[in-house]
């Protein structure tokens, strides 16, 4: 049943007029308008069913224009862009030029900060309080972030930061128990014992019963404020952690009971100093299919709204053949281990668990710790693969170059997603780790170009004493025959392969772009430029032997990879090419240095000039030129 | 008085002869030897003098070489070194070839892992204590961290993660306060709490009591375990914020009443899961200057017993010119901040403190944060300026990429001590952020040739709207007419400038390396190669006019850099070269892709042909085979 007209209205100066029963009944309305839009888009679904209504909440009691509100990774964001005039762009969310699946400040201002990576908010909150003090300005500064999200250090280190400076914020903390679930740290733990514990209900009841007694409009300001911080204070829950670390307290409430969170929240506006509200939600709220299942719809392609199933069907891809690979590796000794930051599942573990559950280590959203706790598993005898997303393991730069290279630990790094990812857009295409990876002294980097390949390229990783990165795209790929590849002999890979013969010009192509280079030297063909195809396999060290015979051979090199130019595989090449005696024509081809937006994959590739055509015409051109 | 004949003896078996008067001898002699070395050669010694104790008691309960002790950070490893036989080598401390001042497993293996960056020792730990769960081993794991350390949020990370399996494995946390002495986080104020807490004297004499009525040796072993267990569990104190993240908390103890260590840490051993010590020390214990002024003794070069007097005089720095700067720049409307991470003195930032104690930020050692505080702060209208040393900027990469860079943000970021800094060594050269910071998209980054040009590009990066980064070196430097500086136009400031005209080669030197090429230029110049300078002032976006303008004018283009090649401006360079339809010689000069051993900056240098005559020499012959 619809009661609102979601698409043509902007409710941020409306919801102030609604009673309690009306945004009830228009909590009903986003979750169905979430359901309809999501099933046929994908996207986030299950966090955004979950904080409906302390969205509704916030906008109730702030104004979402003066007051600043920080959501932390930013993808649990949909109701605050349906209320800011934006349900309309739910058609094209996550599609190139449109709706964002994130915060977006040039889609409207109260969109603060354009965020996407976890347990920032904190941060950027104290950075808006700290401010606004240091102006004179008086509005509120509110930080959403999730059981999930305190997981990660930053987290920590904001939280002990704003507690020491006293700094006035409010922290909601929005508990949907996925971290206990996962058993992924003892913050955790605490949360669920203080929502078992009595207390706190009876500091709740004290806090309406006295709120209650103030009346809601007019009366003397003063008196009224001076009120509301003697009953918060004398509700204040003693025994929580947040204390100790110098926020004052409250909780846990109802996360979906609209009425309790307004009151909280407006009674929060009284404190000084840091406030954090333990809410408790419940990931999914309102689809039984996602209650159930709050993993599977947490990122979500388009879905069967009835069933829950998803429309495309399953094909094979880098990440489930990684992780098929991984549970078949011989290990004498039992000496592999996997480690994953909150996303076991996500990044292809399951089969390595279902044999080994006791050497799988899910550390939460905790990348740095995830990378230097592999290296000390190293250190004690193990031989850990470290799964992380491309775009995450950004997190544990300096933990990779020095507690894991500079002491050459056996550690393998398992880079998923890297390259264009799609629809997730800037905050999240992978298409940076060939310039970071490539600059850490000691540190193999390598790029299967389908498959197969990846297969072969773990085993050799597996048996290799040091530090190895493997990064492989977010895409399908065809299912190699595993048991051939398991055992054929991975222990000698070339730096790099002659796929395609070529007289005038040879393109060195990186992971998934030998495909893309193969097609384009085909289209070549037909124009008579004869183009031939290398295969780096591997990116650091370079086969600058290879490299340096076709200097003396080729016309023109071209590299083509799926990572931004700066620092990528191109520029090392270039600097083969360039110090080289001999002379020849060069061009590398990848993601220019800007962020790149959300699109299909296809569409992006394409944009850019990265698809077949793009590369073709790109060497046509360079080749025209110089011959 | 020398007890103790500390060059020639290994103390780890030694030690457990020694009876409790003994070992307090030994402390003298160590405290003395200490004094005396470091006194002579600089290096750490405030954390050194303050945790002999504790390294006592740890060398004294535990097997160091069966057993494994992780250090955090690592500087504060002297007395282990002194235990395990390396007293001989601290002549030769932080020289080249010399003894590290860091942990350093080729030197012993009884040093674990070879750190330097903060608060990773947990983490370590626990993969160090689950690998030998899993391989069924039973020996010991310890960490030993200090309070400051305890504020960067990978060791929360790790804290929570160990809570959490309840891995078996003892934390020394060496409380010395000098986190709740800068006030950077809400953890040292709850430290500061317990220490205050009456509870814990008497949980202390419980234990004491307790312990001291089972037979130290002989006995039944499982009734000596069980009834240990006992006492323990009985005199455990509630209360603490680490019983909350699932450790057993006992303190807090005296850091230097070697008796009452030995007796918590023996104790310890029978815990299962995981156990903090919390034992309270004093920085520079037992040499009063380092007391009463702990943070000048931190990291101190030669200095005068009696006095505490540097021996070295004071010479204006890089980072003096950069503090001196930014405490004089015009500020309309007061929005410049400062940010740092536990450094606020050592970066430079008195003189700023002086004016504006209100704009000044010390998060502590949490470097993700500073970045994204800083984020804030920007968005909520101020100018931050964040200061960290190039070797810890790498902990928050991907802060700085998408916190602050993708939303073009107006940041500055000072990377001080970047490229060589001598006697620290691998885990700390600042050679590598102009190939990560190159890697960030809308990033501009720029290096300074000397003071003058340090203080031009402060004025023009406050003028800004956008983020920057200016990297200067651990150096002297000429101080600059401060006067005219500040008053010079600094809006337009050229990419590149020619310094040195040149006809057969041009060298194009960033930063400090400037006067390096200079200085080979003229010793090219007596042997008829005639050689350009080129000063590069901003490395990112590189000069590409002039570049090509040199390609198309030289016989060789040479590239020179503080910074690892890979991913460096020589690459940045190189592409533009190789690219160029004209065609010419290329070299790049720059520290090869390895972790860069300890030793004075000027060994370094001449080492890897990077100071004047070397640069000569690789020009020479390059030129000699091209020409």
């Amino acid at each position: 049943m619809v009661y609102f007209d979601l698409n043509n209205e902007d409710y941020r100066t409306k919801i102030k007029q609604l009673g309690d029963n009306d945004l009830q009944l228009l909590s009903y309305d986003i979750r169905d308008f979430l359901l309809t839009k999501v099933s046929k888009t994908g996207g986030h679904l299950a966090s955004n069913l979950g904080i409906v209504d302390i969205t509704l909440a916030v906008h109730k009691v702030f104004d979402v224009d003066r007051d600043r509100i920080v959501w932390d990774v930013g993808h649990q964001i949909y109701t605050h862009k349906i209320l800011t005039g934006r349900a309309g762009g739910f058609d094209k969310l996550r599609k190139y030029e449109g709706l964002s699946g994130f915060p977006k400040t040039s889609e409207d201002a109260s969109d603060v900060h354009n965020s996407g990576h976890s347990s920032t908010s904190v941060s950027i909150a104290m950075g808006l309080a700290e401010s606004r003090d240091l102006l004179g300005e008086d509005h509120h500064v509110v930080a959403v972030i999730g059981d999930g999200a305190l997981t990660g250090g930053i987290a920590y280190e904001a939280l002990t930061n704003a507690g020491v400076r006293n700094t006035k914020l409010i922290v909601i903390l929005n508990d949907n128990g996925m971290s206990i679930a996962k058993n992924t740290g003892s913050m955790a733990v605490h949360l669920n014992k203080l929502r078992a514990s009595k207390k706190y209900q009876i500091a709740k009841k004290t806090i309406r019963a006295g709120l209650e007694r103030i009346p809601k409009v007019g009366g003397n300001v003063y008196s009224k404020s001076a009120r509301i911080k003697e009953i918060m204070r004398y509700a204040m829950v003693q025994g929580s952690l947040f204390e100790d670390l110098g926020f004052s307290y409250f909780g846990p409430i109802d996360g979906h009971d609209i009425v309790e969170l307004t009151e909280f929240l407006e009674a929060a506006k009284y404190i000084d100093g840091p406030v954090l509200i333990h809410a408790i939600t419940k990931k999914g709220k309102g689809y039984r299919n996602a209650e159930t299942n709050p993993d599977r719809f947490h990122g979500i392609g388009p879905f069967e709204l009835e069933t829950g199933v998803p429309i495309a069907g399953n094909t094979a891809s880098y990440t489930s053949i990684a992780g098929e690979t991984l549970a078949r590796l011989p290990d004498e000794g039992n000496k592999i281990v996997a480690i994953s930051a909150a996303m076991s599942l996500q990044v292809g573990l399951e089969p390595f668990i279902k044999g080994h559950p006791d050497r799988v280590f899910d550390v939460g959203i905790a990348e740095g710790h995830a990378v230097t706790f592999a290296a000390g598993l190293a250190l004690g005898g193990m031989k850990p693969f470290v799964f992380i997303y491309s775009t995450f393991l950004q997190r544990a730069f300096d933990h990779m170059m020095l507690d894991v290279c500079y002491q050459k630990l056996p550690v393998v790094f398992m880079v998923d997603r890297a390259g264009n990812v799609g629809e997730d857009g800037e905050t999240h295409h992978g298409i940076f780790d060939l310039s970071y990876l490539g600059a850490i002294p000691g540190l193999t980097v390598a790029a299967p170009k389908d498959g197969e390949e990846l297969v072969k390229l773990i085993r050799y990783a597996a048996d290799k004493d040091g530090p190895m990165a493997i990064r492989y795209p977010r895409a399908a790929a065809v299912y190699p025959d595993m048991e051939s590849a398991m055992a054929a002999d991975a222990g000698q890979l070339a730096l790099s392969e002659i796929l395609r013969e070529g007289t005038d010009v040879e393109i060195r192509a990186v992971g998934r772009m030998v495909s893309t280079a193969l097609e384009a030297a085909d289209i070549l063909s037909g124009e008579n430029i004869s183009v031939g195809v290398a295969y780096d396999r591997f990116v650091a060290p370079p086969d600058s032997v290879s490299i340096r015979r076709a200097v003396a051979e080729k016309k023109l090199i071209v590299t083509l990879e799926d990572n931004v130019l700066a620092g990528g595989f191109g520029d090392k090449a270039a600097a083969i090419v360039a110090e080289d005696d001999n002379k020849t024509g060069f061009l590398k081809l990848g993601w220019p240095d800007e962020f790149i937006p959300q699109g299909s994959q296809d569409k992006l590739f394409g944009l850019y000039g990265l698809d077949a055509a793009g590369v073709a015409e790109s060497i046509r051109k360079k080749f025209a030129r110089i011959c």
